[in-house]
Protein backbone atom coordinates (compact mmCIF):
# COMPACT_ATOMS: atom_id res chain seq x y z
CA UNK A 1 0.00 0.00 0.00
CA UNK A 2 0.94 3.79 -0.83
CA UNK A 3 0.44 6.79 1.41
CA UNK A 4 -1.51 8.28 -1.39
CA UNK A 5 -3.92 5.51 -2.15
CA UNK A 6 -4.59 5.29 1.28
CA UNK A 7 -5.54 8.74 1.81
CA UNK A 8 -7.37 8.53 -1.46
CA UNK A 9 -9.41 5.40 0.01
CA UNK A 10 -10.16 6.82 3.80
CA UNK A 11 -11.55 10.35 1.60
CA UNK A 12 -13.88 7.82 -0.30
CA UNK A 13 -14.61 6.13 2.68
CA UNK A 14 -15.47 8.95 4.59
CA UNK A 15 -17.63 10.59 1.76
CA UNK A 16 -19.51 7.45 1.32
CA UNK A 17 -20.07 6.96 5.08
CA UNK A 18 -21.81 10.82 5.05
CA UNK A 19 -23.74 10.41 1.79
CA UNK A 20 -25.31 7.18 2.79
CA UNK A 21 -26.62 8.84 6.16
CA UNK A 22 -27.94 11.65 3.73
CA UNK A 23 -29.42 9.61 1.41
CA UNK A 24 -31.24 7.42 4.93
CA UNK A 25 -34.04 8.77 5.71
CA UNK A 26 -33.54 10.56 9.19
CA UNK A 27 -33.59 8.43 12.49
CA UNK A 28 -36.84 10.31 14.09
CA UNK A 29 -39.09 10.07 10.89
CA UNK A 30 -42.22 7.38 11.04
CA UNK A 31 -41.51 4.59 10.82
CA UNK A 32 -38.54 5.46 13.33
CA UNK A 33 -37.80 1.67 14.33
CA UNK A 34 -37.49 0.49 10.86
CA UNK A 35 -35.34 3.80 10.04
CA UNK A 36 -33.24 2.92 12.73
CA UNK A 37 -32.55 -0.64 11.85
CA UNK A 38 -31.48 0.77 8.29
CA UNK A 39 -28.97 2.87 9.45
CA UNK A 40 -27.49 -0.24 11.92
CA UNK A 41 -27.36 -1.99 8.68
CA UNK A 42 -26.14 0.27 6.62
CA UNK A 43 -23.67 2.92 8.84
CA UNK A 44 -20.88 2.29 10.77
CA UNK A 45 -18.51 -0.18 8.87
CA UNK A 46 -17.51 -2.24 6.16
CA UNK A 47 -14.55 -1.74 3.93
CA UNK A 48 -16.44 -0.03 1.18
CA UNK A 49 -15.01 -1.73 -1.40
CA UNK A 50 -18.22 -1.07 -4.21
CA UNK A 51 -18.01 2.65 -3.10
CA UNK A 52 -14.42 2.78 -3.56
CA UNK A 53 -14.93 0.91 -7.18
CA UNK A 54 -17.78 3.46 -8.48
CA UNK A 55 -15.16 6.55 -7.40
CA UNK A 56 -12.24 4.37 -8.98
CA UNK A 57 -14.25 4.27 -11.93
CA UNK A 58 -15.70 7.54 -12.02
CA UNK A 59 -11.74 8.45 -12.48
CA UNK A 60 -11.58 7.32 -15.97
CA UNK A 61 -14.10 9.79 -17.74
CA UNK A 62 -14.60 12.85 -15.35
CA UNK A 63 -17.80 11.75 -13.69
CA UNK A 64 -20.29 13.93 -12.79
CA UNK A 65 -20.09 14.20 -8.65
CA UNK A 66 -23.81 13.73 -7.93
CA UNK A 67 -24.24 10.96 -10.08
CA UNK A 68 -21.17 9.41 -8.93
CA UNK A 69 -22.30 9.47 -5.22
CA UNK A 70 -25.39 8.31 -5.63
CA UNK A 71 -24.52 5.57 -7.81
CA UNK A 72 -21.99 4.77 -4.78
CA UNK A 73 -24.65 4.86 -2.01
CA UNK A 74 -27.44 2.69 -4.65
CA UNK A 75 -24.79 -0.35 -4.86
CA UNK A 76 -24.06 -0.07 -1.40
CA UNK A 77 -27.12 -0.38 -0.36
CA UNK A 78 -27.93 -3.70 -2.08
CA UNK A 79 -25.07 -5.15 -0.81
CA UNK A 80 -26.25 -4.55 2.22
CA UNK A 81 -29.55 -5.60 2.07
CA UNK A 82 -28.38 -8.64 0.42
CA UNK A 83 -26.30 -9.15 3.73
CA UNK A 84 -28.86 -8.59 6.23
CA UNK A 85 -31.23 -11.05 4.44
CA UNK A 86 -28.22 -13.91 3.80
CA UNK A 87 -27.34 -13.36 7.64
CA UNK A 88 -31.03 -14.32 8.32
CA UNK A 89 -31.77 -17.86 10.34
CA UNK A 90 -33.43 -19.40 7.50
CA UNK A 91 -30.33 -18.38 5.10
CA UNK A 92 -26.98 -18.37 6.27
CA UNK A 93 -28.20 -17.88 10.47
CA UNK A 94 -25.08 -15.98 11.55
CA UNK A 95 -25.14 -14.06 14.44
CA UNK A 96 -22.07 -11.30 13.68
CA UNK A 97 -21.45 -9.34 10.42
CA UNK A 98 -18.88 -6.28 10.73
CA UNK A 99 -17.97 -7.02 14.01
CA UNK A 100 -21.68 -6.39 14.83
CA UNK A 101 -24.92 -8.78 16.05
CA UNK A 102 -26.65 -9.01 12.50
CA UNK A 103 -29.84 -7.22 12.53
CA UNK A 104 -32.06 -9.94 13.05
CA UNK A 105 -30.27 -10.67 16.18
CA UNK A 106 -30.51 -6.67 17.29
CA UNK A 107 -33.57 -6.36 16.11
CA UNK A 108 -35.91 -9.16 14.89
CA UNK A 109 -36.00 -11.59 12.09
CA UNK A 110 -39.46 -9.51 10.50
CA UNK A 111 -37.45 -6.14 10.79
CA UNK A 112 -34.35 -7.62 9.65
CA UNK A 113 -36.59 -8.74 6.47
CA UNK A 114 -38.22 -4.89 6.60
CA UNK A 115 -34.57 -3.91 6.58
CA UNK A 116 -33.33 -5.74 3.32
CA UNK A 117 -36.52 -4.82 1.20
CA UNK A 118 -36.69 -0.79 2.15
CA UNK A 119 -32.99 -1.15 1.58
CA UNK A 120 -33.39 -2.33 -2.35
CA UNK A 121 -36.38 0.54 -2.49
CA UNK A 122 -33.79 2.93 -1.22
CA UNK A 123 -31.01 2.16 -3.32
CA UNK A 124 -33.25 2.49 -6.61
CA UNK A 125 -35.24 5.96 -5.12
CA UNK A 126 -31.31 7.02 -4.34
CA UNK A 127 -30.35 6.23 -8.08
CA UNK A 128 -33.26 7.92 -9.71
CA UNK A 129 -33.13 10.85 -7.63
CA UNK A 130 -30.21 12.41 -9.84
CA UNK A 131 -31.10 15.20 -12.17
CA UNK A 132 -27.37 16.14 -12.92
CA UNK A 133 -26.93 13.62 -16.33
CA UNK A 134 -28.72 13.12 -19.03
CA UNK A 135 -31.98 10.31 -18.34
CA UNK A 136 -30.98 8.54 -20.62
CA UNK A 137 -28.26 7.55 -19.31
CA UNK A 138 -29.90 7.70 -15.79
CA UNK A 139 -32.31 5.39 -17.21
CA UNK A 140 -29.34 2.75 -18.25
CA UNK A 141 -27.77 3.13 -15.12
CA UNK A 142 -30.46 1.88 -13.27
CA UNK A 143 -31.16 -0.69 -15.69
CA UNK A 144 -27.74 -1.99 -15.05
CA UNK A 145 -28.31 -2.27 -11.00
CA UNK A 146 -31.33 -3.45 -11.18
CA UNK A 147 -29.99 -6.38 -13.56
CA UNK A 148 -27.13 -7.13 -11.15
CA UNK A 149 -29.47 -7.15 -8.24
CA UNK A 150 -31.95 -9.62 -9.27
CA UNK A 151 -32.20 -13.03 -10.13
CA UNK A 152 -30.19 -12.86 -13.30
CA UNK A 153 -27.47 -11.49 -11.55
CA UNK A 154 -27.40 -11.47 -7.27
CA UNK A 155 -29.91 -12.99 -6.22
CA UNK A 156 -29.81 -16.28 -8.95
CA UNK A 157 -26.50 -16.49 -7.66
CA UNK A 158 -27.20 -16.51 -4.03
CA UNK A 159 -30.28 -19.08 -5.10
CA UNK A 160 -27.29 -20.90 -6.90
CA UNK A 161 -24.94 -20.83 -3.66
CA UNK A 162 -28.62 -22.25 -1.87
CA UNK A 163 -28.68 -25.32 -3.62
CA UNK A 164 -24.88 -26.47 -4.01
CA UNK A 165 -24.77 -27.24 -0.28
CA UNK A 166 -23.11 -30.16 0.13
CA UNK A 167 -22.94 -30.77 -3.93
CA UNK A 168 -19.48 -31.24 -5.02
CA UNK A 169 -18.76 -28.62 -7.88
CA UNK A 170 -16.31 -28.24 -10.31
CA UNK A 171 -14.44 -24.83 -10.53
CA UNK A 172 -16.65 -24.10 -13.79
CA UNK A 173 -19.96 -24.17 -11.28
CA UNK A 174 -18.05 -22.24 -8.69
CA UNK A 175 -17.16 -19.47 -10.85
CA UNK A 176 -20.62 -19.05 -12.25
CA UNK A 177 -22.31 -19.02 -8.98
CA UNK A 178 -19.62 -16.51 -7.46
CA UNK A 179 -19.86 -14.89 -10.93
CA UNK A 180 -23.42 -13.73 -10.04
CA UNK A 181 -23.54 -13.83 -6.35
CA UNK A 182 -20.43 -11.19 -5.46
CA UNK A 183 -19.43 -10.91 -9.18
CA UNK A 184 -22.24 -8.96 -10.79
CA UNK A 185 -22.69 -6.41 -8.47
CA UNK A 186 -19.12 -5.31 -8.52
CA UNK A 187 -19.32 -5.26 -12.11
CA UNK A 188 -22.02 -2.79 -11.53
CA UNK A 189 -20.41 -0.64 -9.23
CA UNK A 190 -17.82 -0.30 -12.11
CA UNK A 191 -19.55 -0.16 -14.71
CA UNK A 192 -22.04 2.89 -12.77
CA UNK A 193 -18.92 4.54 -11.71
CA UNK A 194 -17.86 5.34 -15.61
CA UNK A 195 -21.22 6.05 -17.00
CA UNK A 196 -21.31 8.71 -14.50
CA UNK A 197 -19.11 9.69 -16.94
CA UNK A 198 -19.82 9.36 -20.35
CA UNK A 199 -22.12 7.18 -22.25
CA UNK A 200 -19.62 4.12 -22.76
CA UNK A 201 -17.99 2.75 -26.35
CA UNK A 202 -18.34 -1.21 -26.75
CA UNK A 203 -14.19 -1.31 -26.43
CA UNK A 204 -14.61 0.52 -22.73
CA UNK A 205 -17.69 -1.59 -21.64
CA UNK A 206 -15.85 -4.90 -22.54
CA UNK A 207 -12.04 -3.79 -20.94
CA UNK A 208 -14.23 -2.84 -18.06
CA UNK A 209 -16.05 -6.29 -17.84
CA UNK A 210 -13.11 -8.03 -18.01
CA UNK A 211 -11.25 -6.10 -15.11
CA UNK A 212 -14.43 -6.83 -13.15
CA UNK A 213 -14.90 -10.17 -13.81
CA UNK A 214 -11.11 -10.57 -12.95
CA UNK A 215 -11.28 -8.54 -9.41
CA UNK A 216 -14.83 -10.25 -9.02
CA UNK A 217 -13.16 -13.61 -8.62
CA UNK A 218 -10.65 -12.66 -7.16
CA UNK A 219 -12.51 -11.25 -3.78
CA UNK A 220 -14.15 -14.62 -4.21
CA UNK A 221 -11.02 -16.56 -4.25
CA UNK A 222 -9.69 -14.38 -1.20
CA UNK A 223 -13.05 -14.69 0.81
CA UNK A 224 -12.60 -18.30 0.86
CA UNK A 225 -8.97 -18.48 1.58
CA UNK A 226 -9.49 -16.14 5.05
CA UNK A 227 -12.50 -18.36 5.77
CA UNK A 228 -9.91 -21.41 6.01
CA UNK A 229 -7.20 -19.14 7.43
CA UNK A 230 -8.34 -15.83 9.35
CA UNK A 231 -10.00 -15.88 12.90
CA UNK A 232 -13.65 -14.46 13.73
CA UNK A 233 -12.01 -11.42 15.33
CA UNK A 234 -9.92 -10.42 12.50
CA UNK A 235 -13.14 -10.52 9.59
CA UNK A 236 -15.61 -9.10 11.70
CA UNK A 237 -17.66 -12.89 10.86
CA UNK A 238 -18.13 -16.05 12.21
CA UNK A 239 -14.76 -17.62 9.88
CA UNK A 240 -14.86 -21.19 9.14
CA UNK A 241 -18.26 -20.80 8.14
CA UNK A 242 -18.00 -22.23 4.72
CA UNK A 243 -16.33 -25.22 5.78
CA UNK A 244 -18.48 -25.81 8.55
CA UNK A 245 -21.71 -25.51 6.19
CA UNK A 246 -20.59 -28.08 4.00
CA UNK A 247 -20.26 -25.02 1.22
CA UNK A 248 -17.94 -25.76 -2.00
CA UNK A 249 -15.38 -23.20 -2.03
CA UNK A 250 -11.74 -22.18 -4.29
CA UNK A 251 -10.08 -23.90 -1.10
CA UNK A 252 -11.96 -27.27 -1.23
CA UNK A 253 -11.63 -27.62 -4.22
CA UNK A 254 -8.21 -25.90 -5.80
CA UNK A 255 -6.23 -26.36 -2.37
CA UNK A 256 -5.08 -23.31 -0.13
CA UNK A 257 -1.92 -22.57 -2.37
CA UNK A 258 -2.93 -22.76 -5.67
CA UNK A 259 -6.01 -20.76 -4.49
CA UNK A 260 -3.48 -17.57 -3.59
CA UNK A 261 -1.76 -18.02 -6.46
CA UNK A 262 -4.93 -18.38 -8.90
CA UNK A 263 -5.99 -14.65 -6.66
CA UNK A 264 -2.45 -13.25 -8.03
CA UNK A 265 -2.90 -14.07 -11.56
CA UNK A 266 -6.61 -12.56 -11.61
CA UNK A 267 -4.80 -9.38 -9.81
CA UNK A 268 -2.14 -9.29 -13.11
CA UNK A 269 -5.09 -10.10 -15.07
CA UNK A 270 -7.46 -7.20 -14.10
CA UNK A 271 -4.09 -5.01 -14.60
CA UNK A 272 -4.33 -6.22 -18.05
CA UNK A 273 -7.65 -5.43 -18.72
CA UNK A 274 -7.32 -1.81 -17.66
CA UNK A 275 -4.27 -1.01 -19.87
CA UNK A 276 -6.30 1.41 -22.44
CA UNK A 277 -7.08 3.59 -19.93
CA UNK A 278 -3.77 5.01 -18.73
CA UNK A 279 -3.17 6.89 -16.07
CA UNK A 280 -6.75 7.01 -15.46
CA UNK A 281 -6.89 3.57 -14.19
CA UNK A 282 -4.23 3.73 -11.24
CA UNK A 283 -6.86 3.67 -8.40
CA UNK A 284 -8.55 0.96 -10.32
CA UNK A 285 -5.34 -1.08 -10.46
CA UNK A 286 -4.20 -0.74 -6.51
CA UNK A 287 -7.99 -1.62 -5.83
CA UNK A 288 -7.31 -4.66 -7.39
CA UNK A 289 -4.28 -5.04 -5.25
CA UNK A 290 -5.87 -4.49 -2.37
CA UNK A 291 -8.48 -6.90 -2.82
CA UNK A 292 -6.33 -9.65 -3.56
CA UNK A 293 -3.74 -8.30 -0.27
CA UNK A 294 -6.16 -7.39 2.49
CA UNK A 295 -6.38 -9.57 5.00
CA UNK A 296 -9.97 -9.84 6.19
CA UNK B 1 -71.19 -4.32 -12.23
CA UNK B 2 -71.90 -4.05 -16.38
CA UNK B 3 -71.13 -5.98 -19.39
CA UNK B 4 -68.73 -3.49 -21.00
CA UNK B 5 -66.61 -3.03 -17.68
CA UNK B 6 -66.80 -6.79 -16.90
CA UNK B 7 -65.41 -7.67 -20.86
CA UNK B 8 -62.57 -4.57 -20.37
CA UNK B 9 -61.87 -6.42 -16.99
CA UNK B 10 -60.96 -9.46 -17.81
CA UNK B 11 -59.26 -8.31 -21.01
CA UNK B 12 -56.59 -6.69 -19.05
CA UNK B 13 -56.32 -9.32 -16.52
CA UNK B 14 -55.60 -11.52 -19.49
CA UNK B 15 -52.85 -9.49 -20.68
CA UNK B 16 -51.54 -8.74 -17.43
CA UNK B 17 -50.91 -12.48 -17.18
CA UNK B 18 -49.23 -12.75 -20.51
CA UNK B 19 -46.94 -9.69 -19.95
CA UNK B 20 -46.30 -10.67 -16.24
CA UNK B 21 -45.03 -14.19 -17.73
CA UNK B 22 -43.15 -12.52 -20.31
CA UNK B 23 -41.13 -9.69 -18.35
CA UNK B 24 -40.09 -12.94 -16.06
CA UNK B 25 -37.26 -14.78 -17.23
CA UNK B 26 -37.72 -18.29 -18.78
CA UNK B 27 -38.81 -20.73 -16.15
CA UNK B 28 -35.28 -22.84 -17.98
CA UNK B 29 -33.17 -20.33 -17.45
CA UNK B 30 -30.62 -21.24 -14.37
CA UNK B 31 -31.34 -20.70 -11.68
CA UNK B 32 -33.99 -22.80 -12.54
CA UNK B 33 -35.88 -23.06 -8.79
CA UNK B 34 -36.11 -19.46 -8.29
CA UNK B 35 -37.30 -18.68 -11.97
CA UNK B 36 -40.01 -21.57 -10.76
CA UNK B 37 -40.56 -20.27 -7.40
CA UNK B 38 -40.78 -16.27 -8.77
CA UNK B 39 -43.72 -17.59 -11.38
CA UNK B 40 -45.53 -19.39 -9.07
CA UNK B 41 -45.51 -16.32 -7.07
CA UNK B 42 -46.78 -13.98 -9.16
CA UNK B 43 -48.80 -16.15 -12.29
CA UNK B 44 -52.33 -17.88 -12.13
CA UNK B 45 -53.77 -15.99 -9.58
CA UNK B 46 -54.56 -12.49 -8.05
CA UNK B 47 -57.04 -10.21 -8.82
CA UNK B 48 -54.63 -7.82 -10.46
CA UNK B 49 -56.18 -4.93 -9.28
CA UNK B 50 -52.83 -2.74 -9.82
CA UNK B 51 -52.63 -3.17 -13.19
CA UNK B 52 -56.56 -2.76 -13.81
CA UNK B 53 -55.67 0.49 -12.10
CA UNK B 54 -52.39 1.12 -14.29
CA UNK B 55 -54.79 0.79 -17.89
CA UNK B 56 -57.38 2.50 -16.41
CA UNK B 57 -56.03 5.51 -15.48
CA UNK B 58 -54.16 4.74 -18.63
CA UNK B 59 -56.97 5.77 -20.73
CA UNK B 60 -57.13 9.38 -19.28
CA UNK B 61 -54.33 10.49 -21.65
CA UNK B 62 -53.97 8.31 -24.43
CA UNK B 63 -50.95 6.14 -22.36
CA UNK B 64 -47.89 4.43 -24.71
CA UNK B 65 -48.83 0.87 -24.61
CA UNK B 66 -45.56 0.02 -24.45
CA UNK B 67 -44.73 1.46 -21.14
CA UNK B 68 -48.36 1.08 -19.64
CA UNK B 69 -47.53 -3.13 -19.81
CA UNK B 70 -44.32 -2.57 -18.28
CA UNK B 71 -45.54 -0.28 -15.33
CA UNK B 72 -48.34 -2.60 -14.74
CA UNK B 73 -46.32 -5.55 -14.53
CA UNK B 74 -43.85 -3.93 -12.09
CA UNK B 75 -46.62 -2.58 -9.78
CA UNK B 76 -47.82 -5.99 -9.70
CA UNK B 77 -44.16 -7.59 -9.22
CA UNK B 78 -43.89 -5.11 -6.49
CA UNK B 79 -47.26 -6.07 -4.77
CA UNK B 80 -46.22 -10.01 -4.91
CA UNK B 81 -43.05 -9.94 -3.20
CA UNK B 82 -44.64 -8.03 -0.52
CA UNK B 83 -47.17 -10.67 -0.47
CA UNK B 84 -44.08 -13.50 -0.45
CA UNK B 85 -42.39 -11.86 2.17
CA UNK B 86 -45.88 -11.20 4.39
CA UNK B 87 -46.88 -14.36 4.31
CA UNK B 88 -43.34 -15.98 6.06
CA UNK B 89 -42.99 -17.16 9.10
CA UNK B 90 -41.15 -13.93 10.93
CA UNK B 91 -44.53 -12.02 9.31
CA UNK B 92 -47.75 -13.16 9.15
CA UNK B 93 -47.04 -16.62 9.08
CA UNK B 94 -49.94 -17.82 6.82
CA UNK B 95 -50.17 -20.81 4.53
CA UNK B 96 -52.47 -20.01 2.27
CA UNK B 97 -52.40 -17.26 -0.21
CA UNK B 98 -54.49 -16.68 -3.46
CA UNK B 99 -56.00 -20.98 -2.85
CA UNK B 100 -52.96 -21.72 -3.22
CA UNK B 101 -49.80 -22.80 -0.54
CA UNK B 102 -47.71 -20.07 0.13
CA UNK B 103 -43.99 -19.83 -1.53
CA UNK B 104 -42.14 -21.08 2.04
CA UNK B 105 -44.12 -23.43 2.20
CA UNK B 106 -44.71 -24.37 -1.49
CA UNK B 107 -40.63 -24.09 -1.36
CA UNK B 108 -39.09 -23.22 1.30
CA UNK B 109 -38.23 -19.96 3.69
CA UNK B 110 -34.93 -19.19 2.25
CA UNK B 111 -36.50 -19.62 -1.47
CA UNK B 112 -39.57 -17.34 -0.50
CA UNK B 113 -36.94 -14.82 0.58
CA UNK B 114 -34.74 -14.89 -2.67
CA UNK B 115 -38.21 -15.05 -4.49
CA UNK B 116 -39.42 -11.71 -2.90
CA UNK B 117 -36.17 -9.93 -3.38
CA UNK B 118 -35.47 -10.93 -6.92
CA UNK B 119 -39.33 -9.94 -7.83
CA UNK B 120 -38.51 -6.48 -6.31
CA UNK B 121 -35.39 -5.90 -8.48
CA UNK B 122 -37.59 -6.85 -11.56
CA UNK B 123 -39.89 -4.51 -11.17
CA UNK B 124 -37.30 -1.67 -11.47
CA UNK B 125 -35.64 -4.04 -14.31
CA UNK B 126 -39.13 -4.33 -16.78
CA UNK B 127 -39.81 -0.45 -15.76
CA UNK B 128 -36.09 0.57 -16.66
CA UNK B 129 -36.20 -1.50 -20.25
CA UNK B 130 -39.00 0.10 -21.92
CA UNK B 131 -37.44 2.82 -24.43
CA UNK B 132 -40.98 4.49 -25.66
CA UNK B 133 -41.25 7.50 -23.73
CA UNK B 134 -38.84 10.33 -22.77
CA UNK B 135 -36.12 9.04 -20.36
CA UNK B 136 -36.84 12.07 -17.82
CA UNK B 137 -40.34 10.72 -17.75
CA UNK B 138 -39.31 7.14 -17.31
CA UNK B 139 -37.21 8.32 -14.53
CA UNK B 140 -39.89 9.89 -12.87
CA UNK B 141 -41.65 6.46 -12.84
CA UNK B 142 -39.05 4.74 -11.38
CA UNK B 143 -38.10 6.97 -8.85
CA UNK B 144 -42.63 7.28 -8.13
CA UNK B 145 -42.49 3.31 -7.75
CA UNK B 146 -39.07 3.29 -5.76
CA UNK B 147 -40.81 5.77 -3.58
CA UNK B 148 -44.05 4.04 -2.92
CA UNK B 149 -42.73 0.69 -2.40
CA UNK B 150 -39.89 1.91 0.43
CA UNK B 151 -39.59 2.52 3.76
CA UNK B 152 -42.13 6.17 2.98
CA UNK B 153 -44.60 3.94 1.40
CA UNK B 154 -45.14 -0.10 1.27
CA UNK B 155 -42.56 -1.21 3.43
CA UNK B 156 -42.65 1.31 6.12
CA UNK B 157 -46.65 0.79 6.43
CA UNK B 158 -45.57 -2.59 6.87
CA UNK B 159 -43.68 -1.92 9.85
CA UNK B 160 -45.96 0.45 11.36
CA UNK B 161 -48.18 -2.61 10.93
CA UNK B 162 -45.77 -5.38 12.36
CA UNK B 163 -45.02 -2.58 15.90
CA UNK B 164 -49.04 -1.84 16.51
CA UNK B 165 -50.33 -5.64 17.20
CA UNK B 166 -51.38 -5.83 20.09
CA UNK B 167 -51.76 -1.74 20.20
CA UNK B 168 -55.33 0.20 20.18
CA UNK B 169 -54.79 2.50 16.83
CA UNK B 170 -57.13 5.68 16.73
CA UNK B 171 -58.55 6.13 13.58
CA UNK B 172 -55.60 8.29 12.34
CA UNK B 173 -52.90 6.00 12.94
CA UNK B 174 -54.69 3.11 11.29
CA UNK B 175 -55.39 5.46 8.57
CA UNK B 176 -51.51 6.64 7.99
CA UNK B 177 -50.48 2.47 9.12
CA UNK B 178 -52.91 1.80 5.74
CA UNK B 179 -51.72 4.36 3.68
CA UNK B 180 -48.49 3.54 3.57
CA UNK B 181 -49.00 -0.20 3.81
CA UNK B 182 -51.55 -0.46 0.46
CA UNK B 183 -52.46 3.08 -0.35
CA UNK B 184 -48.87 3.94 -1.77
CA UNK B 185 -48.59 1.25 -4.05
CA UNK B 186 -51.99 1.79 -5.23
CA UNK B 187 -51.61 5.10 -5.74
CA UNK B 188 -48.39 4.66 -7.66
CA UNK B 189 -50.34 2.04 -9.90
CA UNK B 190 -53.22 5.01 -10.91
CA UNK B 191 -50.36 7.84 -11.20
CA UNK B 192 -48.15 5.36 -13.46
CA UNK B 193 -50.76 4.76 -15.37
CA UNK B 194 -51.62 8.80 -15.82
CA UNK B 195 -47.46 9.05 -16.31
CA UNK B 196 -47.57 6.48 -19.41
CA UNK B 197 -49.79 9.03 -21.46
CA UNK B 198 -48.15 12.77 -20.20
CA UNK B 199 -46.11 14.87 -17.75
CA UNK B 200 -48.73 15.73 -15.21
CA UNK B 201 -50.24 18.99 -14.07
CA UNK B 202 -50.02 19.83 -10.39
CA UNK B 203 -53.85 20.03 -10.50
CA UNK B 204 -54.16 16.53 -12.47
CA UNK B 205 -51.57 14.97 -9.91
CA UNK B 206 -53.75 16.36 -7.04
CA UNK B 207 -57.47 15.07 -8.73
CA UNK B 208 -55.60 11.73 -9.17
CA UNK B 209 -53.46 11.60 -5.69
CA UNK B 210 -57.66 11.96 -3.89
CA UNK B 211 -58.99 9.35 -6.34
CA UNK B 212 -55.84 7.14 -4.90
CA UNK B 213 -56.64 7.92 -1.24
CA UNK B 214 -60.34 7.00 -1.60
CA UNK B 215 -59.96 3.69 -2.66
CA UNK B 216 -56.73 2.85 -1.05
CA UNK B 217 -58.01 3.68 2.38
CA UNK B 218 -62.24 1.65 0.82
CA UNK B 219 -59.81 -1.24 0.03
CA UNK B 220 -58.29 -1.51 3.80
CA UNK B 221 -61.92 -1.10 5.08
CA UNK B 222 -63.35 -3.69 2.90
CA UNK B 223 -60.63 -6.33 3.62
CA UNK B 224 -61.06 -5.20 6.98
CA UNK B 225 -64.93 -6.03 6.63
CA UNK B 226 -64.20 -9.20 4.66
CA UNK B 227 -61.42 -11.07 7.23
CA UNK B 228 -64.62 -10.55 9.85
CA UNK B 229 -67.11 -11.77 7.91
CA UNK B 230 -66.55 -14.55 5.05
CA UNK B 231 -64.84 -17.64 4.86
CA UNK B 232 -61.34 -18.85 3.95
CA UNK B 233 -62.48 -20.49 0.78
CA UNK B 234 -64.09 -17.00 -0.61
CA UNK B 235 -60.94 -15.15 0.59
CA UNK B 236 -58.83 -17.71 -1.08
CA UNK B 237 -56.45 -16.90 2.04
CA UNK B 238 -56.92 -17.36 5.88
CA UNK B 239 -59.88 -15.27 7.35
CA UNK B 240 -60.51 -14.34 10.86
CA UNK B 241 -56.85 -13.74 10.94
CA UNK B 242 -56.43 -10.06 11.74
CA UNK B 243 -59.29 -10.98 15.10
CA UNK B 244 -56.97 -14.10 15.28
CA UNK B 245 -53.40 -12.22 15.44
CA UNK B 246 -54.98 -9.33 18.07
CA UNK B 247 -53.90 -6.63 15.09
CA UNK B 248 -56.25 -3.51 14.71
CA UNK B 249 -58.87 -2.96 12.10
CA UNK B 250 -61.38 -0.95 11.00
CA UNK B 251 -64.42 -3.03 12.36
CA UNK B 252 -62.59 -3.45 15.85
CA UNK B 253 -62.39 0.00 16.23
CA UNK B 254 -65.01 1.81 14.27
CA UNK B 255 -67.47 -1.55 14.04
CA UNK B 256 -68.94 -3.42 10.92
CA UNK B 257 -71.98 -1.26 10.09
CA UNK B 258 -70.16 1.74 10.46
CA UNK B 259 -67.39 0.20 8.47
CA UNK B 260 -69.66 -0.59 5.55
CA UNK B 261 -70.78 3.27 5.44
CA UNK B 262 -67.20 4.59 5.32
CA UNK B 263 -66.73 2.13 2.60
CA UNK B 264 -69.48 3.82 0.81
CA UNK B 265 -68.85 7.08 1.77
CA UNK B 266 -64.94 7.00 0.41
CA UNK B 267 -66.42 5.26 -2.90
CA UNK B 268 -68.94 8.63 -3.50
CA UNK B 269 -65.19 10.67 -2.50
CA UNK B 270 -63.41 8.41 -5.45
CA UNK B 271 -66.12 9.31 -7.64
CA UNK B 272 -65.97 12.89 -7.19
CA UNK B 273 -62.00 13.40 -7.11
CA UNK B 274 -62.38 12.24 -10.89
CA UNK B 275 -64.89 14.78 -11.98
CA UNK B 276 -62.60 16.67 -13.91
CA UNK B 277 -61.31 14.08 -16.28
CA UNK B 278 -65.08 13.50 -17.48
CA UNK B 279 -65.60 10.34 -19.73
CA UNK B 280 -62.12 9.36 -19.74
CA UNK B 281 -62.57 8.25 -16.59
CA UNK B 282 -64.89 5.70 -16.34
CA UNK B 283 -62.92 2.79 -16.25
CA UNK B 284 -61.39 4.53 -12.46
CA UNK B 285 -64.79 5.06 -11.30
CA UNK B 286 -66.26 1.79 -12.39
CA UNK B 287 -62.91 0.40 -10.36
CA UNK B 288 -64.00 2.26 -6.93
CA UNK B 289 -67.24 0.78 -7.40
CA UNK B 290 -65.75 -2.90 -7.90
CA UNK B 291 -62.95 -2.06 -4.86
CA UNK B 292 -65.99 -1.26 -2.34
CA UNK B 293 -68.46 -4.02 -3.53
CA UNK B 294 -66.16 -6.92 -3.91
CA UNK B 295 -66.77 -9.78 -2.21
CA UNK B 296 -63.39 -11.47 -1.77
Amino acid sequence: MNGAFDDWMKTVQAASENDLSGFLPAPAVVPAKLHAAMRYALLGGGKRVRPLLVYAAGALFGADAAILSRAAAAVEMIHAYSLVHDDMPCMDDDELRRGKPTVHVAYDEATALLVGDALQSQAFLVLSEADSIPAARQVAMLRLLAHASGSAGMCGGQAIDLDSVGLSLTLEQLEQMHQLKTGALLRAAVVLGALAGKDLEPAELQALNDYARAIGLAFQVVDDVLDATADSATLGKTAGKDAADNKPTYVSILGLEPSRALAQKLRLDAHAALAPFGEKALRLRELADLIVQRKA
